[in-house]
């Protein structure tokens, strides 16, 4: 990997990261020959074969090693699916349009940036020195260009401290108070100073029509997961009934941003990995739980955060879960899971945290949530999320459909329960509902323990009990104990049914991508305008550069026979025999990320041999090509470190790196 | 594979096949709980996984053994660029509403439907058996349920040899064709008989707002292929400028069906892998030509179809190139991989063929198409689209941008060129145009050849020329020749650039997983409610299935320990430690497509030799783990026979298969 003395490295520039990842095409942004559109990318090949690893590594270290059941889902979903999973009342972000330009504002993110540009004058004004402070949101370095003059005005202390409260809860506001602090604080359109309407919801989630008749409304889905939620019978059953078992899915998921920035950090198309993990909400142990317990973790608890710091706690994944900071088993696996993972593919450790979130910033579906973030240049950002969605989904999906999504699991004794039940006397229900009467019975047969127990209460009070039945013409019934009796029953149950509950990690994987760009990004004192980008080999779009050392012919047929062996084994690589200086090829494949260079010369054709480069220390071998290419393999994917990989190769020294 | 005699299979029941389909959830309606949505299907477990794999394959099989660049671009698409391929105006079927229902229906096909129906009837009348013939089209024999009776009506003959003719060329008429027809043949809603709305066009598009003003228009792809186009000059870059190359991308694209039927062959959503092959268009030689010119292959052409047969032609490539069957190399190259990879994943090779498209078939961009067709229950359905786009895409989109879209090649001497010039007397335009100027200065200056040829008679035969310009308020302008002059010039030029053709394969993932369905699928003549999928090992979904022969505990290690292996060795399994009996643990197993079968009795606690079945054979050897292990390996990802893979293990005799 990337050198880790200070002096091996010169100090990080997301410029020249960006021209990098521009020049090689690992992503442009779509559509760029038209202008572009905001929040969509392409990903060029580099970039396409990087996210290919990512995914196949993905699919091993959880798929396959955990044996969950993959699933490929539909993303157009309709209406009714969204509607009951809230994502059609709630998956929304707050806006405020310039009636005079009809230029549109995330609310929050506009009440954000101006007060701390006032902040930030206001500190001016006081002659205290602003640094660049380290950002703690992907987007706000951007934003902050909304606000173009940061104004020396000095604030009043109150002023102040209010505006720093205000900060610290910005992601807890509802539009409504949003509105009032944009009315008190006078926040208008900052590039123009003329206001705005008041906040209204704006959903994220892209309309389309399904079928001709336009009729039936549909959403492209804004996760993986309701998918998966929606086969859970199917995949109980495919599992042969036991529990506990994982779904997973990989796609493209979408969100309609009001107005993304920070690159691939924020897009309106993306892809995703999702794993739903479906538990017995009274047994979240983990059978392998053994495996991952000694793992050191950094967390970042939400009381920590709510006492307004930031201050971390690093322990094992075992002392976490026994001492309640993480709250089960299952889900601190999964958290180790997460951190092997992202560790493997390229991540920074050191870069790495577990951050819980607060109470106020939790999406509407999920008990707890812990995000693996990682630390960019735009702050610390959430890449994977894990989140306990308890039975929150079955249980929506199956109160809309009158469906059963439970777990039924046969007692090891038979237990004795008392439970409310209810009897019709149902000749008594012809008569007096007619054609209704089927509705009738039925409503009465699906009410709840709950609601039960509130009849029986009534029903002895008042002798009668009104009810509503939307599905009925009259709307309202009224029935006496002559037609129902309510009652606690005493019986013997020898089957537990019960709605799992899911734990959910979900891998937005642009986001990890982009992050490992940063964290594999350096450049070398000796040449700071060349980038190394320096990926494990096995995530690296290509793993070998072929470099005949000139164009002479009598180079070709070695380079056609490494090139088949190498095809053969499927390892990709590229043949680089441009004019060229050796330096000037290797410097452009370091942009690329390729680990290894084998280099082709005159010695090559008389004996066989090349030599091999490694791309961070630069450090060079040589042997006969067939040992070449099992180094590399072994390296690449079987985690053999380069010392032992190379152990049987002659080491080599020569001067081409300054060949420029 | 599957056994060949035709005693060995019992006869193919596509309603066995979906029932095991269905049953081992392979896949299933999307939203089945909320009543499903037509054409939106779900892929569980066992579908997923064969769905991975054959993308894996086919990346292996084209991205990397040929170099391609593969890319990942977005799926929302803004309403401009599809404007400009012609996708809003093109890419639509005809329907007919039926005011008083509301009902729908696609236009062609319900002539289609009626007038079959009628000769049907008509037979019946003049007493002619009417078989179930096979049906062509995928969608036929479903959509036919429509047209509920078959009445027994004689037709004149006249009438028979015109509905005749009219069903030969259904794919071919307009809108207002098929509303004439309608109209001459008295079509109405089959089941009402209620008149019908005339044709008009729906655009198969799913549209969408891009962004929160709502005002930018965009649309899901319906290809992939005009995401690669419009990185042209990225992917021309990233190849370092070299000619030929392609590029190739995996995804979800959407066609928003007016009726979608027919299960996974017909539906909104579905997975694509196209190729972009930019080819010089004097040039369409390919370098690798002669690896594949010995393969033989079937084709249906279009002068046969076009006379009535469908009479194939089997013969080499290399045969079909020169002969002018198929155009050039470049195309024969790929029909060729096409047959390898798709033979490769276990399409049956005698139920593949390629038709040529006949003129009034073709889609609006492409020059010449073939169609790699699988024949199955359904007809000879279209897999592989070949098609040669020529430069059409290219040329619109850099039209429309203004940006070039081409390949600058070095001419090895340079060439002496004559071409019309426009030259502009600079001095005169500001005056007369004003702030104008500039605009008709451009418009000029991007005349294209045949225009400037066009001009430059008009301009010496008028002495002046009006010119349209849209940009101008005024409209139109006058020039004479003190303001521009046209004239051939001959220059010396030392670089040929020219728009690159395009030859394009495009795989309908889902079209070609469901036809391995329908090919790998029979029953065992002694149990034919047994299904058996059949699948090459390399795709099935698990490779192996370990059966420990009872639950006691004594063979729980050795199940653990030949797991660890497989995990390590990443061979897909799973294990069956039900306590169903060996027979059925098998039979479950052969629905699923698993090849290979390892069984664990009290023989491998003591010796460590267990039993490995073959599926379709029922052939069973027994050896040491770890060589079962290997000639797992070997047949499964290296192509190596059972005979041959299993050389070195023991021939093994039981009853096991009849145990139920």
């Amino acid at each position: 990997g990337k050198p880790t003395t200070p002096a091996a490295t010169a100090e990080f520039s997301r410029e020249n990261l960006e021209s990098v990842l521009k020049r090689r095409f690992f992503y442009a942004p779509a559509f760029e020959l038209y202008g572009g559109v905001s929040g969509l990318y392409d990903y060029g090949p580099p970039g396409c074969s990087f996210q290919a690893n990512v995914i196949d590594i993905w699919r091993k270290h959880f798929v396959l090693e955990e044996d969950m059941l993959e699933v490929d889902t539909t993303m157009l979903t309709p209406y009714e699916v969204l509607k009951t999973s809230g994502h059609v009342d709630k998956f929304s972000d707050w806006m405020c349009k310039d009636p005079k330009s009809g230029e549109i504002f995330r609310a929050d993110h506009l009440v954000e940036e101006v007060l701390e540009a006032r902040l930030k004058g206001d500190k001016e004004a006081r002659g205290v020195k602003t640094e660049d402070v380290e950002e703690e949101d992907a987007d706000k370095k951007k934003r902050k260009k909304k606000v173009k003059e940061i104004k020396a005005v000095k604030l009043e202390d109150n002023v102040v401290a209010e505006y720093e409260s205000v900060l610290a809860q910005i992601d807890g506001y509802s539009g409504e108070q949003l509105g009032e602090l944009m009315v008190k604080y006078d926040i208008k359109n900052p590039a123009t100073n003329d206001p705005l309407e008041p906040p209204r919801a704006f959903n994220l989630m892209f309309e389309t029509a399904i079928g001709p008749s336009g009729q039936l409304k549909g959403y492209l889905r804004p996760e993986t997961a309701q998918g998966q939620f929606l086969n859970f019978n199917k995949l109980y059953d495919f599992n042969n009934l036991k529990m506990p078992f994982a779904s997973a899915a990989i796609g493209k998921s979408f969100r309609n941003e009001i107005s993304p920035r920070a690159g691939l950090l924020r897009v309106r198309e993306f892809l995703m990995a999702e794993i739903e993990h479906f538990v017995d909400p009274e047994n979240k142990k983990h059978e392998r739980f053994d495996e991952v317990k000694d793992i050191k973790l950094t967390f970042l608890p939400k009381e920590v955060q709510q006492s307004g710091s930031t201050q971390v706690t690093v322990t094992t994944v075992g002392e976490a879960v026994s001492s309640g900071l993480v709250d089960n088993e299952t889900l601190g696996y999964f958290l180790a899971r997460i951190y092997l993972f992202l560790t493997k593919i390229g991540v920074d450790p050191t870069r790495l945290r577990f951050r819980q979130h607060m109470a106020n910033e939790m999406a509407h579906y999920a008990a707890d949530c812990w995000d693996a973030e990682l630390q960019t240049s735009y702050g610390w950002i959430e890449c994977v999320g894990c989140a306990d969605r308890s039975a929150y989904d079955l249980t929506v999906h199956s109160n809309k459909t009158k469906q059963k999504l439970v777990v039924k699991e046969k007692l090891a004794e038979p237990q004795v329960v008392s439970q409310y039940e209810i009897e019709l006397e149902k000749k008594k229900f012809g008569p007096k509902f007619r054609k209704d009467a089927p509705v009738v019975e039925k409503f009465l047969m699906e009410l709840s323990q709950e609601e039960l127990i509130k009849y029986e209460a009534e029903l002895s009070a008042a002798g009668a009990i009104k009810f509503t039945i939307p599905e009925l013409a009259t709307g309202e019934i009224e029935l006496d104990s002559s037609f129902i009796k309510i009652a606690l029953q005493t019986k013997t149950v020898h089957v537990r049914e019960y709605t799992p509950n899911v734990i959910e990690p979900s891998f937005g994987i642009g986001r990890i991508i982009y992050s490992i760009f940063e964290h594999s990004f350096y450049s070398r004192p000796e040449a700071v305008e060349r980038g190394v980008l320096s990926f494990p080999p096995i995530v690296a779009p290509t793993k070998v550069l072929l470099v005949p050392l000139s164009n002479n012919e009598e180079l070709q047929p070695i380079v056609k026979t490494i090139s088949r062996v190498l095809r053969k084994e499927q390892i990709p690589f590229k043949v680089d025999d441009s004019g060229a200086s050796i330096g000037k090829r290797y410097a452009r494949n370091d942009e690329l990320g390729t680990p290894f260079g084998v280099t082709i010369d005159f010695e090559s054709v008389k004996d066989g041999s090349v030599t091999l480069r490694e791309r961070d220390s630069t450090k060079q071998v040589r042997g006969a090509v067939e040992d070449v290419i099992k180094a590399i393999k072994e390296i690449t994917y079987e985690g053999i470190s380069w010392e032992e990989g190379t152990k049987n190769l002659q080491p080599f020294e020569t001067k081409v790196e300054d060949d420029e």
